[in-house]
């Protein structure tokens, strides 16, 4: 998100349409108490401890709306914010804070809240070398913020979207007729720049994946006893990623099993928000 | 959702775009183990208890990738489903059912998350008047989701954006000077069929609102005890409602004091999912 | 329209569109002639008397095509204008300012149509506490400009869309069953934040509107007698809009019987233009 | 507009901008009182006597909103219609016929507004050679239909855009030099499929118009007189247009001189809509 | 091109379509390496002997992604270029210019492999009054570009698409029966801006094309012989096009026969790329 | 192209366009001589040898206009074709057939163009393990077909965009101080299911190249030699790809030494078209 070129190409796009969302026509509170503009400033407050994230996204939805609006803070994505702190300062035409301010708000408050969420997780891993994906029930439309927000809090990203990696699921190595016709035919069909990850559920099926050569065996929904059983069984001949019913609590004992990467679909499905407001909006005198 | 206009002219552009930024170019596992069109059925099985929102959203997004898949369900937007529950079932090209499954999945995860939430809460206020209302608080570009989803599982929406409703707050009071100047600026600016709002904070804001004639007072971050005092000092003169730290066991207390609404943005912006999978993919034979 | 936020979010999209409208891939004419930039400076003048409406969509026409332009006026929208005046000032590239005339002039010269229309109707009306509305018969694509130059022109917007206001008419009263079937399913069902307007045509239909506790009655094609009794029965237990068959000199009678407000359909759907047009292009020495 | 490709490519897009511009997210007044499906028909009757244009945009409108509606109509576009004709009979779910009605009628007002006033100045010129022309003065993204409204109103459409006509006017002759030197550059630079047309307000200009070769001579804002000269002067070797204060009284007068066609700004900028209603909506038994 | 207009409004849309094109969400490689802004400069250097064109685009494609990059030239479109020379220099983000390089390329390769093959054969042409024509076999979405290469190579645009030129082929003779039913047809439909071409097989449909009087004669798929004939049959009465099979050494030839315009699709949908690459990025210190 | 959704989805916006660049308001040419629907069909005809490709394409652009047109063909894509062959039949209105008739050979013609020269290419390699690969050198927006037309014709696709697929150029490495740092960077911030690729220009680099753990070396613009020595010290320890200069001639050497992947941008970027024509157009009696 720090490279302009996302924000232009990619997301002005979906600020803008959330813009549009939130004013379909005029924003009429506004405009019958400020029927001209008036110079004003207003301070970014954060109102819970967690990880700050999505500020450049907050400051563009005031600047689509006005080239002239500045945004200033002392804060970057990933930093820790605790309850009270000022986090920035608006200023620039006060209807245009007003008009904006629930959109930047929205925005900045669920991917401060999957950032909160994923560091919390991460830092559970601190020391291990497993790291800690995202999946891709992200909510719709959000993908490009859902996603940054968790490598700001620390974690990774699995593959974006159906296009830029193979997973082979269950459904997938049906249709081929079994593991190994899975993988052989995505090597066939696949881009050569791509990995080929396969989803197993079974110590069975962890062998023919390790047989057919799998980049990347997904250990589905398995307890932590056939994910030690699993790992051994791979040696290091694939990546290993765990997936399904993963809580907090049992991050430490998967990263002690050595598995490489453990997905978690609730860091964008089901992160509560961090609460921010904008405040002490004031005339510039 | 239930009317076909809106899925025509508002969602299917969402839901297109959301296909998008999940199938970037194509399906590359999808497409590498099933070349061609196959005639498949699969389930949609629900996998937590709680009520089932956005089952036109979930087989429209199948139908944008290809008409003739077909979706059937007993089930309708707003009924209780239990963990287990054969929700409905797919028919159509096997491709087709995997490449759209995941966002499918995301709208009615997503949607199902947020009725289930908002019945809990609606369920408190059974018996009462006080009704339970959305906020703005939504994630940017799911709004017509998100509300639709209150609606369903037994809360009342809100105005929709800015376009729609007035809603004086803090700071377009401070901007017109007082309250009473902030809601006559709004009688004279806004559409006559608008209703107007105030948020206050203070007993003798309350005052100023009934005074001016504000048609509905939001008592905001008040204790139980200010909001008792300013129910009676309203007297009916104006409809009520109450927002900030709103807990769940909170809603009864308020009802009691016969507030008329209690409005919780933690519905949209931090519900988490119902679970939902699509399970046993079969060829049609 | 003073609002910038409306012109980038919503105005900008339209403008663009009629520019491209008018120019598929290029202006022939112009490029023919000019195959350089030309610093230039042209007058724009007023050619019949009236109410201007539209000048920041004017300058946004030419500033779309290239931002270096410049327009400068010593009138505001709501200014009355004589024939012959010299309304504003453009400055640039003088390919720019013969690629934007045209559209630039079509939005103008149809806004300030309607806002002397409007602004000679509402003059009816001076001392009187009638008030003018405009309705949703505006040309389409065109409503957010066909209703600011309402405004302009000293009228009141009525409900902006079928999504912000709530009016039940002859059809959905047959749907309901009854007036007041019609106006309980509103409440019901319309954010509360709505007023429930109905459109009655007879005196026993305003009997009805009143006992339902309609907010507004619509009272549709009535006589002058009727309306005037009906004004009567309603006693100021709602809000009175006269709308069908309404000329210029009906307004007086009308405001006599102290009706609330008077709709016209005709304010944007048949305004004759206001005739301005491009002069003197010279270039800059 | 009577081929399907037309509405699909170009008119698709801007009755369906339409129809969000008046369904921003729901018809909450029909969704209230219609929660489900019903099958019903209504009547689309004339209230004014004139000329219908823009059945297939009318029809369009619900079809896009759902396509289940059914339109039929014994009339077709151009034909005469009277105060009191049933033009169509629409059939479908009644609340997508509520939801349109509004949209599909502002269409189909306007356009055949401008048929009847181009019907009604083409006759006047009924037995003679010359024809009845528009301009691009339209209403801003209703060209496709305003032009087409023209040609079923017995008139002929100018040049569609600035990219598909050269017409050089004042401030082209002035920035290429004189009328010779824009009529060359612009042979030069135009695609050879481009007739070249010079506007002109003296008889000297009309001399060097001729000598220069242009291809159509307009005559702008001429009396009568000088006209006649004109003519003559041209003798045949340039086609003739008039533009400027064309009134339906001086139409027959300029085909008595001959000139060729007669351009009237008037018929998209100024044509007063032709009434229609949306009626008798009943169910289906 | 050199008009901005056309770029803001035609051109921009494509260009960042390309853009995302090429993101569809970040670019990973550069983000890797780069992770903040690095100011830097590079050289374009063209590899091939030839004529540049597209170098506005080339430069709008960076400053699209963000406005600070700046690209300064010391040629412009349609000069001639040598294998190894610097064309230009790019300032800006590293990033960006790493992230833009490829869709830059991409515009700049083929609309300077067009003017450079279209220039090769309209230097065929020196001395005669004979023009080189382009035709609508352009590649998709790419006309704007194609079509403004071949003018900057030294050709002349044909009609730009369907809707901007008359062109009776084979099958339209056919519907209307013959080829003076077609030309009339043609001329009573047509906006009388419009010159009517025909295009014609044989000898006999060259007579009765010039006894219907059209404007434009396409003599198509004939031999230089009966391409002979034709000319001195139509004798200056139209213009005359000669299409299919021109082949580099058949030009001078078709010259001598005096024919007006020579199209030759091979020009858009055939020509090779001219190579050019962007080196030596070095930080600016 | 044979699934369905990456059509509808991906595909259809971009043929929307295509349809729009050459029909901006109507096809005059057309609808002058056919006012009414004719049923007709009419022959695809191939005028050169070849490769088949974009048959999905060809038949969607009428599809998008109308629904009812049919296309058949005994071909399929990726099937030799012979100049004369009749390829397939369309039937449908003929007005549409004659309207979409360009739009649709320009992206068969174009596709199949690179299928032809790809399978002439990848002929090459029948015997070898090596493949063929394409680049990102491809025409703006056309990428969709570009690489699909790559595979048909035998070649197998390289990453799709900056987005899915890591390549570490000059410009990367410079930027990251040294082969290993750009590897150790890339495998630190790409998503873990990417291969990392390293482009390298001398024997030093591929040994740095391979010291980094780089997935896949890309040889550029190395001699045969300088490739053959490069191939022995990876020894398979990273897949290799030859880039550069390369000829058809070249194809058989290279892939004696073993390289893995050789890419050839001109496959995308300068490929001449395969010649096809709509013929003997005729109606259904």
């Amino acid at each position: 998100m720090s490279n302009g070129s996302i924000l232009t190409i990619i997301a002005d796009d979906l600020i803008r349409l959330a813009l549009r969302e939130d004013i379909s026509h005029e924003d009429i509170s506004t405009q019958a108490v400020m029927p001209d503009p008036v110079a004003v400033h207003a301070d970014l407050i954060c109102k819970q401890d967690g990880v700050v994230c999505g500020l450049p996204v907050f400051e563009r939805v005031f600047r689509l709306l006005d080239e002239k609006v500045i945004f200033t803070s002392r804060f970057k994505d990933g930093d820790r914010v605790r309850n009270g702190d000022k986090v920035g300062i608006l200023a620039g035409d006060g209807r245009i804070i007003l008009s904006g301010e629930r959109t930047a708000l929205n925005f900045l408050q669920r991917m401060s809240g999957i950032a909160t969420q994923t560091r919390s997780m991460a830092d559970e891993l601190a020391g291990f070398s497993t790291r800690l994906l995202d999946t891709r029930k992200t909510i719709p439309n959000m993908r490009i913020f859902d996603k940054y927000a968790v490598r700001v809090g620390g974690g990774s990203n699995h593959r974006y979207n159906l296009s830029d990696g193979v997973l082979l699921k269950d459904n997938h190595i049906g249709a081929a007729g079994s593991v190994s016709d899975a993988v052989r035919m995505a090597r066939e069909y696949a881009p050569f720049v791509r990995k080929i990850e396969v989803e197993v559920e079974t110590l069975d099926m962890v062998a023919e994946a390790i047989e057919a050569g799998a980049d990347i065996i997904m250990l589905d929904n398995m307890s932590d006893d056939t994910i030690a059983q699993a790992i051994r069984m791979i040696a290091g001949r694939a990546m290993t990623e765990v997936s399904g019913n993963i809580t907090q609590g049992r991050l430490r004992k998967l990263a002690e099993l050595k598995v490489d990467f453990i997905s978690v679909g609730a860091l964008t499905h089901s992160s509560p928000i961090l609460d921010f407001s904008v405040k002490n909006l004031e005339p510039i005198r």
